[in-house]
């Protein structure tokens, strides 16, 4: 028996999320199945974290304990032999015993991508939220630069269990835009539940005039008072990287 | 009564082709159900081409007559509105009662899409042909430049009509690189069924190292003898521009 930490890549559109539920399509629902398929006997894989419903995934790391008598290679083939479309697996490694793709990420990276338009695109919100009118980017750069740093993150979402501390640490944020797209990258130790959507919606209604930046300063500084209620769409949004120290390193 | 001009956007992964049919979901049986519901009367609408199944496009050109009382704008909204998410209105102008949007067409543009990658991918291959391994650049240029001039293109498919010419004018063909994407484009008076994706596989054969450039020559100057069967898949096809005289640009 060994532990795999293995990279999946997927499509959330139709998927109910990541976490297998009793009833729905889940990422992990799919990938437990492709393993039992091969054999496995496990109850539940373990995951870097829970992408919900409709977010994609780039970069999502999970891990699971088997007893596979072929090299890496040759089980990211069978896997992928064995998955839906919409998810594949990118890279498959030995882990160490202990290794825990929640407990010993460092920090994740996401991304979100909008779309300029003031008509429905069909050709781009598969993957992007589509925006009009469009945001000021030089007012997006600056509510980006606020969210740099320690901050208690309670008014943009839940810890993921309760009573949890509400402090992350967010490590660069910015926005750039390239022809009519907007790109914006967050990189945190971690993330409350639907916290990066959160951070977008705000900034883009900030940036839209809709809210002052000094909404922003108070949501970071007094969280208690008060929760975010804009919430970008999750099309928008990619789980691009799950970083480790370099020896868990995929 | 006045005749319409409209660029449509679609994704064409859900549709059984552009035309109209009996069974199946198509993209003018969208668009005219579309216009029923603001109360149009015509038979059928004029497309400037049937892309097949699959196939997406960013600047199909279709016309129709119709009694609207109100803005080009407004004929817009409303068309959005009725139709599904998967197809778009991005322009709508008045055009001249006799605009045909093919047999006014001066020439169109395609451009395909490759993925360089040895695994599937779930977020591109929507989109796009996953290609490995990866062919090679310069030998997709030497093709592409085999293409431009006047040609019979019989080898590389059917005209619309039995009997009709197989002669077509290409005017530009380009490869370009862009990290692990290929691009290919290509402008020509006009093209015959599947032309496109058939000199997509003609080439990326040759660039695989699979046939020869010979080959290529062969299929353009004894095209009655041979007929090329590699069709490269649908997905990563998208007619992107019609091009009209400036009287009819819309």
């Amino acid at each position: 028996m060994a532990r795999y930490q293995v990279n999946l890549v997927y499509d959330g559109t139709l998927f109910s999320g990541f976490q297998r539920q009793a009833q729905g399509r889940t990422i992990q629902g799919e990938v437990e199945d492709a393993l039992y398929q091969l054999g496995w006997q496990g109850a539940s894989l373990l995951a870097a974290g829970r992408t919900d419903r409709g977010v994609h995934a780039r970069g999502q790391v999970i891990a699971f304990d088997f007893e596979w008598s072929h090299s890496e290679v040759a089980l990211q083939h069978a896997l992928n032999a064995c998955l839906p479309p919409d998810v594949a697996v990118h890279q498959v490694r030995l882990a160490r015993d202990d290794f825990h793709p929640r407990y010993d990420a460092l920090a994740r990276r996401y991304c979100y991508r909008i779309l300029l338009s003031p008509v429905r695109d069909p050709l781009w919100e598969r993957y992007a939220w589509r925006v009009w009118p469009a945001p000021e980017l030089n007012r997006l750069e600056q509510a980006a630069r606020l969210l740099i740093g320690t901050h208690d993150f309670a008014a943009f979402g839940t810890p993921p269990q309760v009573g949890r501390s509400t402090n992350r640490h967010i490590y660069q944020a910015s926005w750039w835009e390239d022809g009519d797209e907007l790109f914006f990258e967050i990189t945190g130790n971690a993330f409350l539940y639907r916290m990066v959507r959160r951070l977008v919606g705000v900034q883009v209604h900030i940036a839209q005039g809709k809210l002052s930046m000094q909404a922003l300063s108070d949501y970071l500084g007094q969280p208690d008072e008060r929760r975010v209620l804009i919430l970008a769409p999750p099309q928008g949004l990619t789980l691009m990287e799950v970083y480790y120290s370099p020896v868990d390193k995929l």
